[in-house]
């Protein structure tokens, strides 16, 4: 069966390409940059989509610095050791997973797949509106009555596998299914030469999520 | 009041940026460049931007080629004299006005705009599923769910006057408000010099309009 797959080179991403794989899926990686710290997070996603063989991986350009107003695609510092804060943080960027969404669904579309794949997570997570249940489900209707495949095949479905997990299950998945997490990368504020800064909020969680899988963290820190 | 107003080039959006300073809107335009056509598109959108003295006008550049499936996006001809033709044409783009929507919302919400103004019509038009007021309906929702400004203030609400009104309805209205529809173009498959075809559905449409309107149809056709 095939499916797109959202794939930024992120741990969560990631893991599910692996899940996508083990399942029997012929993927479809889709890959955006949009700002910042392309280079970095572009490398991860192709060293990822490379080591699991998918069927092609497009990668799509956009600017969302025009836009800005977010500390990962304007001049804004990202917040560190600040993870626990309430609230939405200065990371988030302005409508990035509808957008991320409604790219995957015109390559869905374009390629006759049946699903859309994504990592975004609701438990250990930023607090990013566009990562819980009730944005996907409005999204699925949005397929549902605005798009070709939707109307007349009830298709592509969005499958999200991680959304309810913590972060800790979700390396615990990945690693029973052989994913290697050296090749990921997470950081929003890596060095020039790609170590991951360690104190912003998605170096955080990912680096309680290995404390608390009880698994070796693999990622190079910048040491301050 | 902010608004981000979805500003093509074409008849229908140029209406629309008119109705929007007629209400006294501080108008921020979003034009996507998506595949082909670009400069002639382009060129008519940054004259209707012009034209009504717009506080920005933002271009925004999307490759849809690569995921092609559309004689507006790949090497497939477009279809000429077969307006009436049942089901959803060949110049359907997969998710194009998903993909243009979730755009202007990162760019409504970054500018805190309260709404964002679309074109589409559901009347006169070429059975697009992304047109209809039950794909709108399903967007807000996602707005609703998806952003940090749908979720702490109800917005940015999407306001799309056409969608019930036939195209000559259209026409009459710009042409009340004064609209130059001289400045804009609808063909989708212009002359390398800028003439519309006269055949396709869009010029077929926006031809039919006019007569209906009973309005001097000032677009530039190319002779065959």
């Amino acid at each position: 069966m095939k499916a797109v797959i959202l794939l930024s080179g992120g741990l969560d991403s990631a893991t599910i390409l692996a899940m996508a794989c083990e399942q029997g899926r012929e993927c479809h990686a889709l890959s955006i940059v949009y700002g910042q710290r392309h280079e970095i997070e572009m490398a991860a996603a192709k060293r990822v989509a490379a080591a699991y063989g998918v069927e092609e991986h497009v990668i799509e350009n956009l600017d969302l610095r025009i836009f800005g107003a977010s500390a990962l695609t304007a001049d804004i510092d990202v917040p560190k050791d600040s993870v626990d804060a309430p609230g939405i943080p200065i990371t988030y960027v302005p409508a990035r997973n509808t957008i991320f969404l409604a790219l995957a669904l015109g390559f869905a579309e374009a390629r006759e797949a049946h699903e859309i794949w994504l990592g975004v997570n609701a438990v250990d997570y930023s607090g990013y509106p566009d990562c819980r249940p009730e944005f996907l489900s409005a999204f699925q209707q949005v397929i549902l009555q605005g798009t070709r495949s939707g109307i007349e095949h009830g298709e592509p479905r969005i499958v999200a596998p991680l959304v309810s997990l913590s972060k800790a299950d979700i390396i615990r998945k990945g690693i029973s299914l052989g994913v290697d997490y050296s090749m990921t990368h997470s950081c929003y504020d890596p060095s020039p030469d790609g170590f991951a800064c360690g104190h912003c909020d998605s170096c955080i969680l990912r680096r309680r999520g290995f404390e608390e899988a009880g698994v070796p963290d693999p990622t190079h820190y910048a040491h301050h």
